[in-house]
């Protein structure tokens, strides 16, 4: 395991063995006995990641004392959604390489990426079919419908540099914030009833999802491939305009805003991030952002310290915190 | 209502009230509030077809006396689940024109109809969710999962002229008759039991289902594109090995298989359907695939013929013989 990932394996101890339980039923899932599907689903459970989403279901559950023989199950199946939405953005964004591993879209071809994200989303649904509870194909297909529409808003709002900051969010939120809320309140309320807990934790979950969207914006624009273990850039490259452009632009004269429209539609341009960061003091945008990010975890940290203490609520504070530090 | 969609308004005649609920139903699920989502929807409805999935949910529920109130949202969600892989068939296949409308892709781009077809799932899966029974959810799940593997295998096996006849049915069955017989089946358990007429049901769509494919490879081969509303010669376009080819293939000496290859391969070729029947002697293949069609019906039509009789049943027989005669 890498150093950078050593804290996130610190803070998961708590569920360490719900974690182990749920990358099995992940992993049998996966497995397919058709070789053209096999191959491909070999190639992506290698993409791993970091899991947070399926841990914060774990989390929950445990700092609301609402764990179940099945939350693991719900956790993977939280995880296969998010893996699904993966596979699909690969396509749309053209990014060239995910945590490192080439993307489907790039060992395969589009329609490939396309049939195995359907093939996903088809699993994660059939497997919430099975399960005791209705709850979780309930929260769980009415949240992707909210990701798709985010997403789609989000391409037709490409190149808007206009927009207003409440529409940011409401994309961002749309289409990564709404799968942290459900993992959370799913975690809280699986199989059902414990409603309280369940809006606090979606509250609690929105806020983390939106926070770690945010910092995952100022992480396009500062950091480098290699730190990311994906492509960086590629908002610019795809003309979405995120909270730390935005803001710039905003508070830019004409000049710097004519030069932020130039960076993201001038033909040929090499490194479109590298040239918002040189050129157009975006500095002051991703420190904007970040403050942002900061205050939503604040809320998070508040609404998640009304619960009992224990190891899991400790680790719910401490994710916040990394969401917030990660360079990854 | 064009003459050749006359034959077919007749048969479903004995259904037309719960056709016309289940079209409200669906229209009701295109409806979303966000501007780029409705624009994206409203142009997918017009694509409308042949609602032919829809209609054996709402006949076998008849033919079996076995239709609820539920009955007709049930038929509006395989429908969507249909919709969506069109959408998403459409980025595989590189078709042109699908019912004489612009293709969503082609309209947008690909990562709009990943989106959108994404967003038909999703809904399809969230209405089946909120239905008084997990039955719906439960078997469309899993036939969504076959349907990706039968897309994924195909994908797999093109341009492989060796395939044996049982694998192409497999794939053809996997990818078609998989959604006819769940409809089938559906229509004769939801809300739940029924288990006897449910089998029987079952295999009746999974008979007219892959008839359904297998006429539709044949007229992928011998239709114009007018004739068919969609563009036609684009499995061999698309390097698809379907039955009349594989057929002609088996059959044929050296020098045949050599012209079918470079039919296949070579780049450039203006119309390879055309090729096909001109230069390859298609015909002999066509004729042994209409055969194994209707042979398939007939057996279809042996299992309906041991329901009661009634307008119902009377309008599924006659939906055999609309699948073998059609020609769009």
């Amino acid at each position: 395991m890498s150093g950078k990932h050593t804290e996130l394996a610190r803070l998961l101890a708590p569920i360490e063995s719900s974690m182990a339980r749920m990358r099995e039923v992940l992993s049998s899932q996966m497995t397919e006995t058709s070789p053209a599907v096999r191959d491909m689903t070999d190639h992506v459970g290698r993409f791993q990641g970091k899991q947070l989403r399926a841990a914060l279901v774990l989390l929950a559950g445990e700092a609301t004392k609402n764990s179940t023989d099945e939350h693991p199950t719900v956790a993977a199946i939280v995880e296969m959604i998010h893996l699904a939405t993966l596979v699909h953005d690969d396509i749309l964004d053209g990014a060239e390489v995910r945590r490192r591993v080439a993307c489907v879209n790039q060992r395969w071809d589009n329609q490939t990426a396309v049939l195995l994200g359907d093939f996903l989303y088809a699993r994660a649904f059939a497997l919430s079919t099975v399960l005791s509870s209705r709850l979780c194909s309930r929260l769980l297909a009415e949240t992707t419908r909210k990701i798709c529409v985010g997403e789609i808003e989000q391409a037709a709002s490409r190149y808007d540099f206009e927009m207003s900051e409440d529409r940011y969010e409401w994309i961002a939120g749309a289409k990564t914030a709404n799968l942290y809320a459900a993992a959370c309140e799913l975690g809280a309320r699986y199989p059902g009833g414990n409603d309280e807990l369940g809006t606090l934790m979606h509250a609690f979950g929105w806020e983390v999802g939106l926070a770690f969207q945010i910092v995952d914006d100022c992480l396009d624009l500062t950091s480098t491939d290699d730190e990311l273990g994906k492509s960086a850039g590629t908002d610019a490259e795809d003309g979405k305009i995120t909270l730390p452009v935005l803001y710039t632009y905003r508070r830019g004269d004409d000049r710097l805003r004519a030069k932020i429209r130039d960076v993201y539609t001038l033909p040929g341009l090499e490194d479109r991030a590298k040239a918002l960061r040189e050129e157009c003091s975006i500095g002051e945008g991703v420190a904007y952002a970040t403050q942002r990010a900061e205050g939503l975890v604040a809320r998070a940290m508040a609404r998640v310290r009304t619960l009992d203490e224990g190891p899991a609520r400790e680790a719910l504070e401490r994710l916040g915190t990394f969401v917030l530090s990660r360079r990854f």
